[in-house]
Parts: structure tokens; sequence; C-alpha cells
């Protein structure tokens, strides 16, 4: 039998399937990606597709109205092969390839980066160059003179004043030739090993370059920088979707996937060798540098991305006690992570700090500078999850709620990335309740992400169409579907409507509880309350769009001075991109890891009820937000 | 087409063909050896098929006479594929298969390697395993106690006093599973890095052992030890050919070969993958032990062969001003040479001194203690080549004469190497001329190894066959072809006649003489005559049947006393071996290797004129054979 996949702009794929195959399987297997955040267990409804012709096997789930089911449209993991069919993929189920360009830095956030780099050099980090290249002329070998070409450039490197020099074999295999072109010169890439030199590279003379890669690895994407680390220049940038996306959209998932047989090679291959290798040669393409010249790879990513990326067993992360593998591992090349650039490049891991705080979280804090100063900060990344720090140079706090992926869209049935097509900034007119929306690449609207879903709550109990335990008012825009359940329709375009519903809501506003009462748990476990606060950092994937007004409005974030505010884009990137340029930021990021302290959320006494309080808008305690008005009463 | 590759002793093939192609190639490409010591150039006559059914073009070439031609023989790499046909590939011919047991240790050879290995110990070399095992048990994790797996072995590896402690990837892969599976007990395989520990793997508390493989990588043969380090025991032997003898019998044809688009990588996944990891497969097996468990290789052999093993360019080596790629390279893991034992194993490659004195030699010193004593020693390595050492404690001078490999049975019509069919020892009746011999394995005479051509040529001087200047006698058993050229017949047998003829016997000649003017040119430059000489030591893949006085008889070697003679086995792998169990060993060697004087015998003068004088039996000054009869007179 034959399936055809038709993806929404981009092409049709053919191929070869058994009956009872699962539709979603066989699309994966073949290279079609379709976002399944539930991993295939038929809950989150977001693998929809289109049967065009034929058919398939599989009963109508709930998260299929009748309407379109007899469209055509199936859930992609409910569904088996019993005939012949084509299949059609729309943009939203294959939103994940759209999204390879999510981490492309914007002007803006180069601005932040570089702003961060500077910071970290004026708070006393030395960015000498791990790595380097030098360039050496030789004597020609004659009969008196055989030395072998190894020693002889050991003499020369020695006249050159570095006393202890090692080769890798790719530099051994490429000596005799290159000496043998050039009259006996070459451009070497070395890197220093301690005292000691390693010659990673014999290139003709002027021909070296000593490159990095600085990547971070989120659960949803990944974004990477190639540099030319002896300069410092940022010679290319890339991003791309996490190919792991395709066992689940957040880490239990993914660590459940892992725990199948042959799930932890499929989960570190799928990072590996779909995601990270691809990128590696476009950037290297994009920069006209050869991957063998990439001789240092920074990464930071959470606790449980960086387990499955080194193709290490996750899963006590996820059962009690929560025990990850390692921390701070120390050591790793290149070749053994399987990425390929210069097999012996050093790979450099941040490290993590918890088993839900990772050294993503570790690399941000080394990139904001929180630990160098005495002023009292607070960071946030807002992620797949949500992961917090708060102190100084003296005492540095760490956790992670359970947020879930709301911030990215996630669980939310509008929800989508940050990438074309979603809706980024909402406004709603008190008077008629129109919504007006800015949408990311200026196109027809398809979702709407973290920051939008941020302003369109806002803005809904602003206007009054929103009560402050969550549920929508009846009036114009607001629909009930056959169970009463209530949505605010933002959009109608032709691709159906575009409408977030109460239980939406419900699971948004959760989320900012979460976020809320994990800032005021880790405050009152220090014995301290917002005012202490000197400045709120917001990094991560949830964008620069985000309105930090409307993000206290809700009663995401405590109520203090909004100038004290800021986005700080993807420290994970930063702090990464420091190691890659600097081995004293890479001792410091280990500094920093160590002198972390974690705090259990859920095992705090009085945790709960401090989510339970804040899952109202702004808060049961409207005291606590004094600067925000209640909801515009000439509507209630 | 089709052709059909009978192979005696050894099953059939039948492979696809197409018109043209040679059937050397042929066979090669589809893994039939077919012994082809001048790389397929027609020249050796070694590579002879026999025709059994179909046809073959390709015009007669001289080593094949008009009756063998009409027999069916032909040479392989002399013919083409025109038709179908079937080709019988005799056990001349595939000797290289047969060879598969040569370095499987005898009970002498084993005494030898003992003996060594104590005298090494007595010299002073401390034998401290560089990897060894522990057993750690910890706490079991709780929620008060979660730190994670890397950094509570670290814990427990600090209390059992090992300071600093790091991992490989692997190791980190292996230890959730392990501790979860023993209670948080389990064993290490661990190595030391300076004052470093570094954990190689982790096992069931009991289940560790750290191994490792000594391997001396011959042109002609391989033959590898697998030990556990730590207790100093044997645990397998093995021994093959070395493929890449497909390519070519000596340095230089290998060298040619690696030269041609792809050749340095088809030379080095010979032996790496067809050699080498079979024998590890091997030998791992045999032992019990898992391939994992090698975690430290010790490799010798020549120049030549140490660059083709790590892929090197070796070209430099066989041109003006022949210069090697390297003498010592340190940092080696088995996962950049490809072998298949833990990825993270050092490997440890004998340091070479010249473009022809490799780490074989220098391992050969190591194993002799010739660097220890101040007894003056001469050290002989005959195998494919031949080098040798002279000195003592205070001075070692060494050299690489082209002896050829005629002392492994090559460029001798009836020569073969010491394996199963060998004729090794032989005598001849004064009187009637009858030869009687040994032959190894008991079986049917194939051909003569070196001994047996030392024996054999002594004896047919002794007994007035063959005249002081190498010409044979007729008279019984002497026949002559239509060109003249007499040859000694041995025995008939089924396979055809086995003889040695003038023309080998000239070879030979000048192989012994290469050996002895080397020696005597090494004495002159130190002026000193071969009485300084306290004690001679033979080595290599001769094997241990060489009859010293016969030796002495032809010329080979300076007639001093007998007792002064030693047969000392295959000291690469015994040198190989001693660095593989002790890191001191290794600093030895590498100051062995440092210590030795390179003597260039091709440029020194009145090299030529020696090796001329000794192209005579036993030489053409006869005072220097005291103890040597001349040629039997009665029959003179």
């Amino acid at each position: 039998m034959k399936i055809v996949f038709h993806i929404a702009g981009g092409g049709s794929i053919k191929v070869p399937a058994a009956p009872g195959q699962n539709i979603l399987e066989l699309a994966r297997a073949n290279g079609v990606d379709i976002d399944a955040p539930c991993a295939g267990t038929g809950v989150c409804g977001k693998c929809r597709v289109k049967l065009v012709s034929g058919e398939v096997d599989g009963e109508r789930s709930r998260q299929i109205s009748d309407e379109d089911w007899d469209a055509g449209w199936r859930l992609a993991c409910q569904s088996t092969v019993c005939a012949d069919a084509e299949l059609l993929v729309p943009a939203t189920a294959s939103a994940f390839r759209s999204g390879m360009k999510v981490a492309a830095m914007s002007k803006e956030d180069r601005a932040v980066f570089e702003h961060e780099l500077t910071n970290m050099y004026v708070a006393g980090i030395d960015f000498t160059a791990p790595v380097f290249t030098c360039t050496v002329n030789m004597e020609i070998p004659t009969l008196d003179d055989p030395e072998p070409d190894c020693e002889r450039l050991l003499r020369a490197m020695n006249g050159l004043g570095y006393k202890s020099v090692s080769y890798t074999l790719d530099a051994v295999r490429e000596l005799p030739r290159v000496l043998r072109e050039n009259n006996f010169s070459a451009s070497l890439i070395c890197g220093w090993r301690g005292e000691d030199v390693l010659v990673y590279g014999v290139r003709a003379p002027g021909r070296a370059r000593a490159c990095g890669v600085a990547i971070d690895v989120g659960t949803t994407s990944v974004a990477a920088l190639l540099c030319d680390v002896e300069s410092c220049d940022v010679l290319a940038r890339a991003g791309a979707g996490n190919s792991q996306i395709r066992y689940g959209a957040d880490v239990i998932n993914r660590i459940i996937a892992s725990n199948r047989p042959g799930g932890l090679e499929m989960l570190r291959s799928a990072v590996v060798e779909d995601t990270l290798n691809p990128m590696l040669e476009t950037l290297a393409g994009e920069a006209g540098v050869e991957l063998r010249d990439i001789v240092r790879v920074s990464i930071a990513g959470n606790t449980t991305m960086e387990h499955l990326l080194l193709g290490v067993d996750s899963d006590p992360i996820r059962t009690e006690p929560y025990v990850p593998a390692f921390f701070d591992l120390k050591g790793l090349t290149a070749s053994q992570i399987g990425l390929k650039v210069n097999g012996s490049a050093e790979v450099a891991i941040a490290p993590n700090v918890g088993s839900y705080v990772g050294g993503d979280i570790s690399a941000g804090v080394l990139a904001t500078t929180l630990w160098a100063g005495s002023d009292f900060r607070l960071f946030v990344d807002l992620g797949t999850n949500g992961e917090l720090v708060l102190g100084n140079s003296e005492l540095m706090m760490c956790c992670a709620c359970s947020a879930g992926p709301a911030f990215e869209g996630g669980e939310i049935s509008c929800g989508m990335r940050a990438t074309d097509g979603a809706i980024e900034e909402v406004r709603i007119n008190n008077e008629t309740r129109e919504p007006s929306f800015r949408v990311i690449g200026g196109v027809e609207p398809m979702g709407v992400c973290g920051s939008g879903i941020i302003d369109l709550i806002a803005e809904l109990f602003r206007a009054g169409v929103l009560s402050a335990n969550g549920r929508l008012r009846d009036g114009a825009r607001v629909r009930r579907d056959e169970h009463g359940t209530a949505r605010y329709v933002i959009a109608e375009t032709e691709n159906g409507e575009i409408s977030i519903s109460d239980v939406d809501i419900d699971n948004f506003i959760r989320a900012k509880a979460a976020i809320y009462s994990a800032i005021d748990t880790m405050l009152e476990s220090l014995g301290m309350d917002p005012s202490i606060i000197d400045r709120v950092e917001v990094a991560g994937g949830i964008g620069s769009g985000i309105n930090m007004d409307n993000a206290i409005a809700i009663g995401m974030f405590p109520d203090i001075e909004r100038r004290k505010y800021g986005y700080v884009g993807n420290t994970s990137l930063t702090g990464a991109c420091a190691v890659l340029l600097s081995r004293e930021a890479e001792a410091k990021l280990a500094e920093v890891g160590r002198s972390m302290t974690y705090l259990e959320l859920s095992t705090y006494p009085g945790y709960m009820d401090k989510f339970v309080a804040a899952c109202f808008l702004p808060h049961t305690d409207a005291s606590l937000f004094p600067s925000v008005g209640g909801e515009n009463n000439g509507v209630s």
C-alpha cells in the first residue's frame, strides 16, 4: 500500500505502508515532521491531518468535531493504514518545520547578546581565546637533517615559545602533505590544554582559522552560533526545531520515550544526527569554513536535554528521588558525542544544578552576570518550562516550576510557537470587544504565541470580557459549544477560527500562577518581599514581544516598578558562547553551577496554597498588585 | 559473467565479474587472498592459479612453463576475465591464509617471553599496572540526598583516596543502570592519567577486569597478546597474516600502493579492519572478556607499518631525503585509530628511530634489555627486512640493511614462510647428495622457509654441491633448464618439484651478505671487531629453527663462539607487552628510541665494498671465518 503525505508549503512524499501501521509513526519514519506534543497518546489533538483521498482506520476522537470528521480531519496518532490514501499535513501540524528560523538572531537580540558579553568582561572574565592559530616556517629536510615532520614542527614550536606540544591524529595525517606543498611552512590550529598546546589541524600558511560553536539545546528549539574564537567574531547563526519533538513536547514525555527499547539511541540520534549535525553543516557552509576547523564546542541545555544528547539514561530524573546521572562532566570530545566537527574538539557542557534546573540556567546566570554584583536580581527563563534564579554575588537560589509548555503555546488550543503566523501582540477594544493584533511575519494568523496569550488575557480582563476567576462572559465574540464551554474568537481565517476557551485560559492561569507562586516562595524562604528585587530579567522562548505591563497585570510577575524589568534574550546561548570564547568563563560557569542552591518547590510547605491563591486575576490578594486595576466594571 | 575460485582447503566462492577485469584484483575484491609479493606486476610469479574450466585472457609469462600453461596454470595478475571460468587457488598461492597460526606462541617462545619480562624487571622497570579495577559501595540516593550518580561516585572515589577522578562518556552511560541494578555498588575499570584517575567502565561488583592488548604489526605477520593488565596474566594469543600483503610483500611496495588514489585508506583499512579488529574479536572471545574491557593497547611495528596503520602518508619515507611523518606520537586513543576496543583506550605506539628502523626495533631493544647492561650486544631482527642494533647501556647504534624478504622465503622460487608445509631443517649426504629434511606440521612439503634455506645452502656448500661463489655443480639432483640455469631438487611432490636454483642462491647470498656487511660496517664505524661482542640475539620471523652454526657457515653472522648466539623470539611483541603492562616501560622505550643512533649504510664509505666481499661462501676473506671449513674438496 502507498500513503502520500502532502505537506503544506513543502511538497509531497509517497511512501510504502503496511496495513495497521500508525500514520504518525509512518510520517516520522519518513521524515515528515508532525507536531505531537503529547507523544502520540491522542490527548493534545495537534497532529491533525486531512484525508484527501482513500481511507485510514480509526475512530473519531473528541478533539475532532463531527463536521471536521466529515471533512476528512483525523488525528495522525489515532489512525492506521488500511488502504492507499493521500493525506494533507496542514501548516499547523507542520509548524515545527516553519520554526526553523526561530533562533535566527534579530538585531535586538544581537544587541542584548553583545551587551551581555561586554558585561561579563566588565565583571572580570578574561576572554583569552582557548584556541588559536599560529604560523611556522621550517628548514626543508635534507639527507643531513632528516628529522620527521612532527619532531621538526615540535622544534619550530619550541622556537616560538610553546614548550609542550602534542598532535591530534588528524593533524599528523595532514602534516606531510601541507608541509610539502608549502615549502615546509604551515599555519596551525591549536588549543591550550592547561600549559600544553594541542595541534588540531595543519593548513596552508594563512589558511588556518580556529573556530568554535556555541549551542543552546532547548526542549523545543535549538540555536547555535559559529564563531571565530580567536577574534570573537560571530560568523554565522542558525536555529532549528529540536527533532526530538516527534517523541513528545516536554521533558517528561521525552524521558518516557527514551526509556522504550532502543529509545535512548533514537532520542540521542534525533538531536545529534537530525538536528545538530545538519545545523553544523549549514553554519560551516554559511561561514565558509570547514567542519574540521571547528575545534571547540560549548553546549547548554536543560538536565534532560543534556542527558539525552549524550545518550545517558535520564529515566531516574523522572522518578523519585529524581537523581540525574551527572551535573558536571569534563573531558568530552566531539567524536565521543558524534558531532561532525573536528573529532578532537573539546566539548564543554554547561553544568546542571538540579534534575529540573539544568545547564541552560547555569549558562543563563553566567550570561546575566547575576553572580557578579551586590544588586538583588530575579532571573526568569520562560521556555517549555519555567526556571527561576534569585540572588546576587552572595547567594543564588534557583527552582523549577511546572509551568508546562503554555508560554510556548502548548496546552492552549490556539497556541503556537513564536514563529511566522503567530499572533504576538493583542489589544481589545473595551467597548466593542473587537481585537486588534500583530502577526509575526505579517501573514495570515495561524495561532497565538506566549506573549500574545499574555496580552489576550490581560486585555480580556481589562475589557471585562474575562472575570477574575478566569471565566469568559457572554457577549460579542464569545461563543459557547454544546457543553457550554465559552470561547473568545480572535479571528476567523480560511483555516478556521482562532479562539481561546475557558479551558485554555484556565491552563494559562495555572502556568502564570506557577511562576508567581515560585517567586513568592523563593522570596519567603529567604525572608524577603518583592521590594528587595533590583532587577527582573526575563529570558527564553517567550520572545522579546513580551509586554511586562500585561504580565504583571495578569499576576504572573510581582507588581514592582516596570523599569526594573527587562527581556534578556536567549541567555543560555549567550552563556554557552561565553564559555566557547573563554576558559575563565568556563571555570566561572562551573563555580556558578556549584554555588546555586536548589529549592524543591513540591515539598516546600505552603507552596500549594500560594499556587492556588495565584490562580486568579491578578491574585486572590489584590493588595499584592496595587498598580493593577480591577476588571472593567462598566461591562461586568 | 561468473568466476568461481576454489581455494585449496578453504571452500569455493562464486563471484560476478565483468569482461576485462583482472583476476588478481577480482580475487582481492572478494576476499580471496592470493599472495602477490610483487604487487601484481607479473615479476614474482607467486600468484599462480589453475584454470579448471572456462577460460581467461592473457599471454603466457616467463614464470609459467609450456607444460604448466597447457595444464591450465596462469598468473592471476596477468589474466583477465573473458568468459565464465573456474579457478583453483593452490595452497602455495593461499599460503597467507594458512599462516594464520604463525604467531601462536610455542612453549619455547613463551619461556623466552617470560624470561625477557623478568629481565626487564631485574633491570629496574617497575611493573605497576597503568590500569586497574576497584569496587565502590555507595549510599542509595533519597529525596534528602539526591546527588547525581557521577558526583556520588566521585565522592566515593575520594573516600577511597583517589583525588582527581574523571569519566569516559561510555562510563557515564553505563553508570545509571549498573548502580540501580546493584544497590549502588559497582566495580570500575580505571586508568591512571598522571595523578588523575580516568574511569573507563562501570560493571557489576566483582565483574570488572582491566585488560589490554599488545600487538606486533609486522610487514608479513601480525601477532597479539591479550592480557589482564592488573594481574599481568596473558589471557589469549593470536596471530594472523597482515592483510596488506595483497598490496605488496615489502614496505616499498606497500608505500607505492598507498600512494595511489584512495590507497592510504585501503592500506589502513586492510590492517585495521581486516586484520586487527577480527583478531581482537577472536582474542576477546577466547579470553571471555568484552572488547570494551580492553582499555589499553600497545603497538609496535616498523616505521612504514606504523604510518599506514595510522593512515599517515608514508610516501616521504620512500624518497630522498627519506623523512617519516613522526618518530614518537603520544595521546592516541583506540577510537581515533578505529580499533574495536574501548574507544577511550590509550594506544601506545612504539617510537621509530629512523625511516627504516622502526618501533618494532626500539621495542625489541627494550625487550632484550640491551640498554641496561655494560656487556656489548648485537641484536639482529630478521623479518621481511633486516635491522641490527649494536651496543650497551652507554651507546646504541642501529641500522637497516636491504636484506629483502629472503629470510621469510621471499624472492626465492621455493621460498615460503615458516608455516605448515615449510621445510625448516635440511641435511645433505656428502656422498649421495641426497637431502633429508623436517617439514613444519609434518605434512607434505610445499616449500622451504628461511631457516631451511640457510641449512640448505650451508649443507650444499659443505657437500661440495655448491661452489664458494654460489654456483651449483652438476651431478646427482642438479638439473638444468633450457637456459642452462642449474637447480638442486630437494623433493618431488604431487604439487611439483621443490628445488633451489642458482638464481635463488644468488638472491639469498646477497641477503646474508647484507646482514654480514652491516654488522661489519657498524663495528668498523665504532673502531671495533667482532671479538667485542658478548652476545648475539637473533629475533624475528626467521623462527626458532635457525641453526646458528649454519648461519655462520654461510657467512651471515660473524665467526665467534656459538654459545654467544641465541634466538630471542618476537621481541617486538615482548617489548610492546612490557609497555602494555607498565608506564615505566613506556617511558623507558621512549628513552631507548631517542638514544639510538641511526647509521645510514647506503652513504657509509666502504659499505658497498664490504657487501660485495661478503657475497661469497662464507666470505672472500676466508680468514674472517677460521672455524668454517672450505667446501668439500672431494667433490670439487
